[in-house]
């Protein structure tokens, strides 16, 4: 129960007698501004960073100002609010001056927050081998597509460090999936956000299986800094599709093919592909919702090509985001804005 | 392109050519009761599992099928199926003659796959401490609430290993929210699964912020097995609900405010709360998108009460239960029955 209620300054405090057994009082300050805000409006007022779609040409021209320093990204809290931003509007970012150790992924996503563990491991190799078992371990080419989209929960973000690149070859490539939809005619816009694409995974004592709409939508619209409407989120996995379709009563199966080869057209034309040879001390974080992502052939008689990758859950990056946001453009006063009773840092409190 | 195709036994066979640059022929069989199949319908063909609500008394007469021993949990896969089959349809179950090391409940969850790391870590320990700071771990009573909603993905399992319990009281609470939505009316039912509740977390480094429907509701209805509507998921969790709601333009926020009110009457009703004092050797798993948790209050001046919890995702915990359903039920043909290219354990060829 609400013992006394004032306006200090622009919060509200309230002082609570007897909510919680056992706790006689504590206090709530909530900003004013809140009290009149929705969580959504929230986000946006705070964290307003709309999608800044490309393709090939422009996002080469931002390159100066979406590379980092790896040592400032670990120790400036300025840059990996940067970093994060950065992420958020173009949807992909780059490291320099990475050490070029095994284990350096795991402090790249560390400085964000929780690694995604999955069946895969903590972090992976992406490796060339002679006599492969597989063809991602071969030197071919490797069309445009986004992870583990078997999952109801796909990693909101990959990490993708060079530690050898010698072989002739092996650009690494990258599509804006938000401007390729952007440039579907509405119909199949529509289309591709009503009608699922299943995907699934069956190897080794797993067994994936999910279907997603090829475009996440919202209940209201996202519109990209043009204006133009944008998904919220992107399925797209050609190597990982199931050998069915999902499609709800009203909207048509071939309908439902021709726009996905739209949209996969749109997504492959060169102009949209940025293609870029990662160098060893290099590393790419990018949005695997958003960015698709595929790699050329090289040719692996001479030298070595060696990526490690990690994953990070949406969930992680966007509070890490938050919290930098605060601490950077609020000077610190952010993190303490909503004081509440606490309840600790254990999860469960059976 | 396909090279040939042929109907051998129950499955079609295809024989493709240069589908894929640099690797000549590959061969896909694909049975023939899949391709008249959605995933969904497959899904409900093979997984077929409909929960089963419960309140006290019901789960109550059930506990001895619903107890499974450790050792023949780790070392026997039609136990491991049992134990899945019965998270999926009464979304509890429990483990006995557990070995008391700290450790341990790292193999229960590894049994079923990859562990869900947060930020409370991999594990992370309920336990009651003198001077507590925070009310987790005080001998309080906590009411009815699932854990991380302010995630926007919440764990699908929750598995509390009891360690030690020789305090007086401290029974845990569970509640079947399923059972609680099925009881509502249906404009109540209506209400919860069109307005969002908001939750949030905002300390040392990490701010958490979403927010879902209470009652989550696919395109398609889902019923229990008396035939009586239920949600795929609840979100209901007081603790961490923010101070504000969000509801969509045709939803009154007083009528959604009025209608949790009355969902969370229902799922605290006695009748419907499963009390149940953990011995130490004893393990609860727990659907946590679906079950509701809570603890009575103990005297920790004397004994001590200790549980260590993990999670699981949804989706690891989806995948190993179609492979043993298949391993069990299919008697081993199963993992085989879809065979395709194979593109390796790296989850990235980029």
């Amino acid at each position: 129960m609400a013992k006394s209620v004032k306006i200090v300054n622009e919060n509200m405090e309230i002082e609570w007698s007897d909510d919680i057994p056992g706790i006689q009082s504590h206090k709530s300050t909530i900003p004013l501004e809140q009290l009149s805000s929705s969580p959504n409006s929230l986000r946006r007022l705070r964290e307003g960073q709309k999608p800044i779609t490309w393709n090939s040409g422009y996002l080469n021209r931002q390159m100066p100002k979406l590379r980092f320093d790896y040592n400032q990204y670990i120790n400036d809290s300025e840059i990996l609010h940067q970093v994060t931003s950065g992420i958020r509007a173009w949807g992909i970012v780059f490291l320099t001056s990475v050490p070029e150790t095994e284990d350096v992924v795991e402090n790249i996503a560390g400085r964000i927050g929780t690694v995604r563990m999955t069946f895969y491991g903590k972090t992976w190799n992406v490796k060339s081998v002679h006599e492969a078992k597989n063809v991602a371990y071969t030197d071919r080419y490797l069309g445009l597509h986004q992870d583990l989209l078997y999952m109801e929960n796909p990693p909101g973000i990959q990490i993708l460090h060079c530690l050898k690149n010698s072989c002739k070859g092996g650009h690494s490539l990258f599509s804006d999936a938000f401007r390729a939809a952007a440039q579907l005619p509405a119909h199949d816009f529509n289309i591709l956000s009503k009608g699922q694409v299943a995907y699934h995974y069956q190897k080794d004592g797993e067994h994936f299986l999910h279907s997603h709409p090829v475009l996440e939508v919202g209940s209201s619209d996202q519109t990209d800094t043009g204006g133009v409407r944008v998904p919220l989120a992107v399925n797209y996995s050609p190597p990982f599709q199931a050998p069915f379709f999902m499609a709800p009563r009203d909207v048509n199966k071939r309908k439902l093919v021709y726009s996905l080869g739209k949209f996969a057209q749109k997504s492959e034309e060169p102009q949209n592909v940025f293609k870029y040879k990662l160098r060893p001390g290099e590393c790419v974080i990018f949005n695997n919702r958003r960015i698709l992502h595929g790699r050329e052939a090289f040719e692996s008689q001479k030298g070595e090509r060696w990526l490690k990758g990690c994953y990070l859950d949406t969930d992680v990056f966007t509070s890490r985001s938050r919290v930098v946001y605060d601490s950077v453009v609020n000077m610190g006063e952010g993190p303490n804005r909503i004081r509440r009773m606490s309840y600790g840092r254990s999860a469960s409190v059976l």
